[in-house]
């Protein structure tokens, strides 16, 4: 880093540990920020020390915000009776962005995952349960990603939840919006073959 | 975003507008931020907040520090009387990784370009003459990047240093260390065998 002094130096260290981002594109953020300090950096700094109080996950559902329970969780609204689960926490943003859900969420924090010796207990699941019970769900949505892991984890909720009575369900797979049969992998065509509707 | 409270929505925002960074990927970061929060986001924010308050240009060079002349015009070894000119910051800093310059910088701020409308009084040239005279330079290294308008800016230089006495160089081109021929655009395998050396 040459001469930079020691601050900057350590700016560009910790802003390398982010992801997306290496030492070199690092140093570039670091330099566009200081040039644009009252525009970028500033405001990135208070709203940084902001968040790094006040950010919390909520305690019902993971989701991440500023207070114990999340704005989700707290709208009387979104009281459907419908719980979607997620991996993580970008992928309840990620719904949240596609719109169309009006229920609630369930943050796993991960999937199953043998290799990694991550079971059930090293997940929300346990917690799912109670509020599969305690909060009148009556429809479960499995918004988990379509890897191996994800759908084992699918599965694994599925088994738990048979017998409580609320319905499980997960998301449709098929062709993407927008998406050329030609690019897509073979296992995608064939889940949508499989999967076909009368048109 | 979704229901991530405005705070967390604003630091998105700003992280968004860093180079190299979009909506997805400052999305990304911030959640790995909060994850990691006493290793990652708290020391960040109190950086952060330090550097916007302390960071500026060297008034000599136009390095960026934390005081107003920077420690490489500070260092009264570094008076070799040699001048390295070159566009930007990152670029400086370039050099000082690469080690093996003992003299001091100029950073020009850019280069000549007709097409942005960018003249010399534009760049710290001006500047550049004033210090060769005042400071006892008698080499300028011109390491500009290996553009058109690196170059263009190159010439110019010399042409305006022409007659002060000094002896204008530049970095030489060749083949980069590592490098592969067949990988090599034709410009630099005939810029590295015009400048041949004996072996």
């Amino acid at each position: 880093m040459g001469n930079a002094t020691q601050d900057i130096e350590n700016l560009i260290e910790l802003m390398a540990k982010l992801p997306g981002l290496g030492p070199r594109s690092a140093r570039r953020a670091v330099l566009h920020m200081i040039k644009k300090r009252a525009l970028i950096m500033t405001p990135l700094a208070d709203v940084l020390s902001e968040v790094a109080v006040t950010a919390r996950e909520c305690l019902n559902c993971g989701n991440v915000g500023t207070s114990d329970i999340c704005d989700i969780c707290e709208a009387d609204k979104r009281a459907t009776g419908e719980l979607c689960v997620v991996e993580d926490v970008a992928d309840l943003w990620a719904m949240e962005r596609a719109g169309g859900f009006k229920g609630r969420y369930h943050v796993l924090g991960g999937t199953l995952s043998a290799l990694d010796a991550v079971g059930p207990d090293d997940l929300q699941i346990p917690k799912l349960r109670d509020r599969v019970a305690a909060e009148g769900i009556t429809e479960v949505i499995l918004a988990l990603n379509a890897t191996v892991d994800g759908q084992t984890t699918a599965h694994y909720i599925a088994d738990e939840l048979e017998g409580s009575g609320v319905t499980v369900t997960t998301l449709a797979q098929g062709v993407p919006i927008g998406g050329e049969l030609d690019y897509l992998d073979d296992g995608t065509i064939s889940a949508a073959l499989k999967a076909r509707k009368s048109f």
